[in-house]
């Protein structure tokens, strides 16, 4: 972001009909998002959200309460438009696509659905490494193909969501080998598990992180992501280094999105300035993710759902930031005194 | 509100495509508006904000960073569109209504504003009493009276704001006498007093509460509006009670609407229930109202604006709240397998 343009941001905002600083984050919010532009944003935003989907090797594990098979259904789901993020995405004038980049299904040539599969998820990583290099390439390549295309089409902010039974698995390791945190805070109860099924998903993300890191105490980000993480987040990760590369603004989700935002600000610190944290997640790593990436986010409302509906929702309030820093009066143009004391 | 129909809700919001439970505090927003409507709600919600103005005698000591004309001249700019509550009702689909019930101004017969002057403002609460008891009766129906158009009229969601230069300082003056708080950890800098200003600002609310209250511990609401309150603070206090007896939900915004809506529990206890609050403001002495109230805010974006605007700002999360309620598919629907666990 452009330091300058954010001072010019600043003033501005000084002059609206407003006592200084009174509207608090959404001021932070415009200033953060003129800086990405280097521009006075108007409205229409031109907001997109990408909905990556991808399988997970490790559900053959019993780490989910849900079957694998639901990744696949759900995005049956999101494109005949039923599912949360759809209804958000609808009120909140948010263009969405739901991209497979690894559902253990095929889906032939169905319409409205990205084809970008690179394999039938990925394998089981407490048995072996999730992806191959030429997978993990594939991946990032497919996020980062979308969001060049995507800044071409003119979006100016993108939200990154995603679907993918087990992948709060894989988030959790991800977690742990970026922020050295314990494997019992940084792994929650995804999508619902009762006490023992969560204790034994926790053994489970501790022998996945000493079968591939117990040598290694801060392993590279790209060998963390090719053997733990997913093609989702892959796909997630590339789609956030070339946003920021493009000057688009991004807004991470939850738990899973923000692993993936936190291992592209590992391989480059400065797409930092570009994330914005759309909500807080129930998810307990999440709230280790967000302190690692210094982010304090928009919402908390205690959700925990993924699909990008938190960073969907988070856009509102983004578009209403935008909409008072370009349409309300200045003192001056409205003829109002100033503060006296 | 109705346990059936918040039973009913929650009932529904478990068939829809998600975990149960993963919309967080939404599902208890849709479940608390369907329990007030006793009815499946379904967008469009028919949403409207009112902002009352008034002026505060308060003002010849020197309580606010701003001059009392600031509220005449605020006023013209709600009618001309150019407020922060202006942008955000355009954006949010709400009906914005602008009452004067008390500024110190001559509006002739300006359109747009719905003029139900009680009296030039209020009389200086350090030396009197801030009103009359005909006074406060007028200004109570003020709000009372819209409320009951605003049922008829078909709205079910409505949000209160002001707009009063000085009315922080009556708010704080009422957070004492109702919560028994004491009056520095109840007095902020309102529209931004330096340390000195905020200092003599505090010192003027322990001299009016010794003023009126020395002999009372546990004052009756009304005599406490009356004495220290304001013309828009009783008015909001009237909308919010016929709002509750006309099963129409109460959005508060921020320190002085919170302070009409406790006013409000205190006067008829089951006005709680129809009660959210949008958002936690960086008063002070919001945090000890909304304590009072057993309320956990929407939002928390450090606003301190006032005007409706955190409460509009949360009416687009309600909006979200309503959508998914009504607009997700279910598990039947869309053939997908529920938890295993």
């Amino acid at each position: 972001p452009n330091e300058i343009w954010r001072t010019r941001a600043r003033a501005r905002l000084d002059t609206l009909t407003k006592p200084l600083g009174s509207l608090g984050r959404l001021e932070d919010l415009a200033a953060q998002l003129v800086a990405i532009r280097h521009e006075h944003l108007v409205l229409p935003l031109n907001k997109a959200v990408y909905v990556f989907a991808a399988d997970h090797g490790i559900t053959a594990e019993g780490v989910s309460a849900y079957p694998s098979a639901v990744t696949h259904q759900m995005v049956l789901n999101f494109l005949t438009g039923g599912a949360a993020v759809n209804v958000l995405a609808r009120l909140h004038g948010v263009a969405l696509h739901v991209v497979d980049v690894g559902v253990a299904a095929d889906f032939d040539n169905i319409e409205g659905l990205l084809h970008h599969k690179v394999s039938n998820g990925t394998k089981n990583m407490l048995r072996e490494a999730a992806m191959t290099d030429e997978e993990l390439s594939r991946a990032l390549l497919v996020g980062a193909q979308l969001a060049n295309e995507a800044a071409v089409a003119g979006h100016t902010i993108l939200a990154v969501g995603e679907m993918g039974i087990g992948n709060t698995t894989a988030a959790s390791a991800i977690t742990c080998a970026i922020t050295g945190s314990a494997e019992s805070l940084a792994t929650g109860r995804g999508t619902g598990l009762d006490d023992a099924a969560h204790a034994r998903k926790i053994a489970i993300v501790e022998a996945v992180l000493k079968k591939h890191f117990a040598n290694s105490t801060s392993p590279h980000p790209l060998e963390v992501l090719r053997c733990v993480g997913g093609l989702e987040i892959a796909a997630m990760t590339g789609m956030i280094l070339a946003a920021a590369r493009n000057r688009v603004a991004i807004i991470a989700d939850g738990f899973i999105s923000t692993a993936a935002a936190a291992l592209a600000v590992a391989l480059e610190p400065k797409v930092e300035g570009y994330l914005i944290a759309g909500h807080r997640s129930e998810e307990p790593g999440h709230r280790l993710l967000l302190d690692y990436l210094k982010l304090t986010p928009i919402l908390d409302l205690e959700m925990r759902l993924g699909e990008g509906s938190g960073a969907v929702l988070a856009m509102s309030i983004i578009k209403s930031a935008i909409g008072l820093y370009s349409q309300m009066a200045t003192f001056t143009s409205a003829g109002i005194s100033e503060a006296s004391l």
